[in-house]
């Protein structure tokens, strides 16, 4: 067997954050170096601590005899023992027993009425199901809406590169929408119409529109006026939504709130365009990724629709119920007056703060470097980088096809975050390995290392550009 | 969005261990109904125990904190919270962060030291896969050598039906070979010959075979002789094997035990045989369903391609920590003189007897009934019952063509399950939804409920059967 017996597909799908860069850190780490992973959202491998609360819950639920010790008992918090008992009556089988497909019916009580407080409106208990993470959910819709190889989906450039892995795995069309960098990346309606049609031309049926917001790997938020752009023009050309709002809780700047596609679509009275929201615990302020949860919202979909997306997850059986129980602590976390109450706050709003104060270090410090330009994340955990190099002798991209011309580009942002790698220690991701505009340059960075480390990291960055681009001979221009 | 938008290929899936006579089971259950689920090996969901061990575990990595209360620390086998330290230093990140895309290589390490104790054979840790049970695993290897809608994979008939859903998902082709029910469900070599020469004749370009052993549904172990038959025929074939190992501690005779493929392709010195081989934490004697945890090993395949299986694996980030955690308790579990080890064994081997115990019970009372005819199951933890059911006035089966008939006998062993399941509350699945030979009927059952439950319930089923052959006014014929 070698790789002319594989799935030509797998061989073309590629997923950047754990590509070769990362492969060469991991190597270069066991070889006792200090590598800074700035690759990959995956905070509690940066000492970010996992909530309390949701640790204790799941101790109570993996092994309940914790509660027939009374010293025990005593160390947790009633309400979280309540919560225990709580859980246990309504999933009389535990954890180790297979749950129904969609989940535990509970947790999807609990997560439509999370919500209907975030959002103030109704929502369908039938229509959340609980997944491993996002990742599985939005592979679940996409599995669904593929009917042939001219199947289109629209994505975002630069997107989260799950995205184009998961279209070229499944033999589906990328029909890609650049992002407006000059804007906060926010989408731009002539942008997403000549994307379409150019789709159109080459017999492409494009059936939905993914949207990242907040923006990975941009660190935007999109305003609301933009969200109802994006329905107008999914409801005239008859497109579903994919929302992947996992970064729902990680805002930074109070004039720019979440605007969830629910919410937006609701307040229209939009009541045509299918649209598939997810949610998961791996972001936010829980950081949980190891626990592979989350859920997913469907609105506009019909019941035999719906039912063959219950079908699909049955054939996997169910998600993880540890995922299950911290997707329920996310969506009910402990109220004002439960004896958790005051640490909960405490840890999230720590938690919040700081990727705040670091989000706008990053910021502020990358500007200062010559040839580096960042939009100060607002959303998310990442930022986008820009950042200028020089012109090579000889070598004229502005006259290459445009697939020609990506492909050197990214040869370039590749090397350079490669050395970055050997000389620094820094684990960034290339923008290739996200899509970028063609005669730019990016990689996206997260800004989860601890605070006291982000100062120094940013003085790598700039000594490293400085260097980098000088030994190549040529001087980066400052715009 | 209606059913014409959707994938053809979902459409076409069908999960029979979660289809309609669940539902149905399920709606009765909330209208007041007792039910008894015999449908899925989920043995927690009927009063099965998890090992204290696990929990223990689990508990303690979840909540380190737990070990900093000197009382709580008490009440804990002290082997097992040396054991949560290991992990913690092992895995410094905890139980939140992602781990690597192959899971933790400790928890790798440990997989490989089993099979080497287990067999006898050298392991390689860079061939060790940790994934979400063993489903996911398989659609991987699946997912990886789909070549294109021609490429076709055998699989036992009886399957798992894990199995035919996801070729119909994929879009490859089903090589259906059946098994001898007349000697215990081994395979045949001339009925596999018979099948892959069918296959080619229709253009079908066959990569691998799958092999459940112990078997789904039938309840069977297979020799080493007849494992070696298999490995010849895909070395002369050029097949890569799929060994669905899951059910390899659930063995009830020991004149037949379980022989895992890998051990017998090293005693062979078979070299170039593709080989995965699959194991969970969701079967055995823990029956951990719910944590979705599980591994996979393959043998014989360069690195060239184990990449791309470790690059699609990455695109779903990894499989979720608890269930990883639980992996290394199955592979690693207490060794004499730990403080552990008394209670660990004492309900391992409660557990195991009492399903051997209820094997034997099962199949020796279903076989009085006139018209069942059951191979008293030796291994998993399920029956695949043959039953009689009357001809029907004016109809003339053999006369039909064999899908043609197919389709006829699927309705009325559904017929005859659809009514057990109303009459007696005792939900089982159909036959026909796991494949069956033209011309018989049977229904898959678990022997999982409570030991005095069981007489019970074969009573219901012998009443039922009677009525329901009397009823369509012919008498079944005992053979």
């Amino acid at each position: 067997m070698n790789l002319t017996n594989l799935n030509p597909k797998l061989l073309k799908a590629h997923y950047a954050v754990r590509g070769k860069i990362v492969a060469r850190a991991q190597k270069l780490e066991k070889e006792g170096k200090k590598i800074i992973y700035c690759n990959i959202g995956n905070p509690q491998a940066l000492k970010q601590q996992p909530l309390t609360f949701i640790r204790q819950l799941l101790a109570l639920v993996e092994y309940p005899e914790l509660m027939n010790h009374p010293e025990t008992l005593k160390t947790f918090p009633k309400d979280i023992v309540e919560r225990a008992k709580f859980i246990l009556k309504e999933n009389p089988k535990g954890m180790g027993a297979y749950t129904q497909s969609e989940g535990m019916h509970f947790i999807r009580e609990a997560v439509a009425g999370f919500i209907e407080k975030r959002d103030g409106i109704k929502t369908d208990v039938k229509r959340i199901m609980l997944t491993d993470g996002a990742s599985k959910g939005i592979q679940l819709v996409f599995t669904m809406l593929l009917h042939n190889e001219q199947t289109g989906f629209m994505i975002p450039i630069p997107q989260y590169p799950l995205y184009s892995a998961t279209i070229d795995l499944y033999g589906a069309k990328q029909v890609n929408y650049y992002l407006d960098e000059e804007k906060n990346w926010e989408l731009n309606e002539s942008e997403l119409n000549f994307s379409l049609a150019k789709a159109k031309e080459k017999g492409i049926a494009t059936v939905a529109i993914v949207v990242i917001n907040p923006g990975n790997p941009t660190g935007s938020v999109l305003s609301k006026e933009n969200i109802k752009m994006i329905i107008n023009f999914s409801a005239k050309n008859k497109l579903a939504i994919l929302a992947d709002e996992v970064y729902q809780e990680n805002i930074y700047n109070k004039a720019l709130p979440f605007h969830s596609f629910a919410s937006v679509m609701e307040e229209m009275g939009e009541k045509n365009v299918p649209l598939f929201s997810f949610h998961s615990i791996s972001k936010g302020f829980l950081g949980e990724c190891g626990h592979r949860g989350g859920y997913m919202e469907t609105r506009n979909v019909s019941d035999e629709v719906y039912e063959q997306m219950v079908k699909l997850q049955s054939i996997g059986l169910c998600s993880n119920t540890a995922g299950q129980i911290a997707t329920f602590a996310m969506v009910a976390p402990p109220k004002t007056g439960d004896e958790s109450f005051d640490l909960y706050e405490k840890e999230k709003n720590g938690i919040l703060a700081d990727l705040k104060e670091k989000a706008e270090i990053l910021g502020a410090e990358l500007n200062k470097i010559p040839g580096m330009h960042i939009k100060v994340p607002t959303g998310a955990m990442y930022a986008f980088v820009k950042f200028d190099l020089p012109a090579e002798d000889g070598i004229h991209p502005e006259k290459m096809g445009e697939e020609e011309r990506l492909k050197h580009e990214a040869a370039r942002d590749t090397d350079y975050c490669m050395k970055l790698l050997e000389e620094t220690g820094i684990c960034v991701v290339p923008g290739s390995g996200f899509g970028q505009k063609p005669g730019t340059f990016h990689f996206r960075t997260t800004f989860l290392p601890p605070k006291d480390e982000i100062k120094a990291l940013v003085e790598k960055f700039g000594k490293f550009h400085t260097a980098y681009t000088a030994s190549a001979g040529k001087a980066a221009v400052k715009k």
